[in-house]
């Protein structure tokens, strides 16, 4: 890579590092004998996904049915979509399920009843449970209704119970990994009852967890069968903050051409705003962060010294408040890195990434 | 329009209510004698650009190069890129200017020295003028720093200068519209101080002003020439909520699935996250506000009685919290409509609009 030829906004990912953080994660499920099922929502690339193929992983998630086609007409035969079933979009469903085994994400009886009349072709089904996240799917208590979703379901020879599906995305939440841990165990603990309950009427149900955070930090999967993580195929700097990952693990950074300085406030100006980065940001030292400064070079980029963060956005511009010494050492012109806070919204918006081996990556 | 036609998040726009808008604005310019130079980040679209047309407008605004290029392919002859100038983009900055009437922005004198090298055909300059938002731009009694970058430009018969731009983008801070003719006005007296200053050596030079809040609002615009507004197009919720626009004026509404109920807490999830509206937020009540409900019909879209938000997103999910009432009446399957807390970046991510006539229309 040759950083003299960027010229605009460019998100750069780091293919090794990318390999490595699927490694990781191959290699923990497989050593905790758990299903690896990939979340592709943060990636949304055909490039990177061929890149998980060579660890063995066969069996995907996404979170719409527009990626689920999208990575179908890439021969990917097995995709579960982790939202809750959109009955409208039933067409997409069925032709989905013409072709691949489509894994549906269910958390009521109306869906169920729908999908009974619709359905032309078998599709798997997950039900959605809530272990604590609060914001949508099946209290894990209330077996009641979890019942007359598979009662409604067992009608119909269309819909195979998979098992149950949660994400514990209250790990965002969290001040340390101590806290991420115990979220993590709590929802084993919620998600081990049900198996308890429902495993002898359904012995091949699969419990089906994970967020990044709890992936990338727990050691404890007692009860799991598949794990779901998206974020660590980039991590960022919201994982980085939370401690999932250290800076080594970053591998998604944006280049942004810096185009004004203010020296009597120290800030610089970049060309990198809220329709390159999303407008999702932390807080770090009460300001809303949306990204971390990094120095680039031709073979990707380097921690600075000091912490320098992307303090504001608009639609096209984007402010660090930075050092006096760096202030002085950033002319007009210059190329910076920027961590972003949230690498999946911020390759959504970008739609491509350059590789550090200069490999122009796809993006849904 | 037929709604039931429409099974994944859309954006729809009104085109009537656009025209009035356009109509407004471009009414309100010539009853001031002012250049109307609309912005066209908000929309991005080639479609919606012809209709501006037919109000007289020739000239618009961009805040990118990847926009100007958008535009000048589709004819548009004199294009301001209301944007700190980034000099890595030379190579577009010389072909545009080959074919259109290029207007660039700068703030440095740095820029300058190195457009001064590197330009092959005319552009003509604005100064961009920090007027208070404190975002970029030279503050307005820095006369010492515009008299340079003016030199510098003089030693170039490739640099015109144009005159002076700023954006009073602090009217999107305020508490009431008072406060929004406030700032505007104090924006005007201090912008008028520079054209004294100026007016004898560059008798020529324009004050090009104007954020959507003042321009909607405003009726006095002594000593400005050019407005550039850009989200009056469509307006939005933040624009509803700072007083701007009234209900009839919005003019676009993203269309959701409902994909689950939550009876305890009277919550309903759709079909609509971050990746369809942005994470823009306002605040109302001490809640972060991503939109607003609306009851969709295949005409457009009403107000509901009681106001209801959307109160949480993910990637993909939304979160509103609804009255008992409303909450009995929707269904899952059914189609509900968000107006988005900030209609440029949802429009910059959802990419296409689908018309209430049934037109697709186009996006960057």
């Amino acid at each position: 890579m040759n950083i003299d030829n960027i010229v605009s906004p460019t998100l750069i990912t780091d293919k090794k590092t990318c390999l490595n953080n699927i490694r990781f994660m191959a290699d923990k499920a497989k050593k905790h004998n758990l299903i690896f099922r990939p979340h592709f929502k943060t990636h949304q690339s055909r490039i990177i996904g061929k890149w998980f193929k060579q660890y063995g992983v066969n069996k995907i998630t996404v979170s719409s049915l527009r990626m689920a086609e999208y990575f179908a007409n890439d021969d990917w035969k097995d995709i579960t979509v982790a939202f809750p079933v959109n009955i409208r979009e039933i067409e997409t469903i069925n032709s989905l399920a013409e072709e691949i085994q489509l894994n549906l994400t269910v958390e009521n009886v109306e869906s169920i009843e729908f999908l009974k009349n619709e359905l032309k072709y078998k599709v798997g089904y997950f039900i959605k449970i809530d272990t604590g996240y609060g914001r949508t799917g099946v209290s894990f208590d209330i077996f009641l209704k979890i019942d007359k979703i598979q009662k409604s379901a067992s009608e119909s020879d269309k819909l195979n119970f998979n098992g149950f599906l949660s994400h514990s995305g209250n790990t965002y939440n969290t001040k340390n990994t101590d806290e991420i841990i115990d979220i993590h165990n709590d929802s084993l603990y919620k998600l081990s009852l049900l198996k308890k309950q429902y495993i002898e009427k359904f012995p091949d149900l699969v419990i089906s967890t994970g967020d990044t955070p709890s992936c990338s930090l727990a050691d404890n999967f007692n009860g799991t069968d598949e794990i779901r993580p998206g974020n660590f195929i980039f991590y960022d700097l919201m994982q980085y903050e939370l401690g999932s990952c250290n800076f080594d693990q970053i591998a998604t950074v944006m280049a942004c051409p810096v185009v004004a300085k203010h020296s009597a406030r120290k800030e610089i100006v970049i060309h990198g705003g809220g329709v390159h980065f999303s407008k999702e940001f932390i807080i770090i030292g009460n300001k809303n962060i949306y990204g971390k400064l990094v120095h680039l070079n031709n073979k990707g980029w380097e921690k600075t010294e000091q912490d320098h963060y992307l303090i504001k956005l608009s639609q096209e511009h984007g402010t660090l408040q930075i050092s006096d010494e760096l202030f002085n050492k950033i002319n007009i012109g210059d190329l910076i890195g920027i961590i972003p806070t949230h690498s999946c919204l911020t390759a959504n918006l970008m739609k491509e990434y350059l590789s550090t081996d200069d490999e122009i990556i796809d993006h849904l």
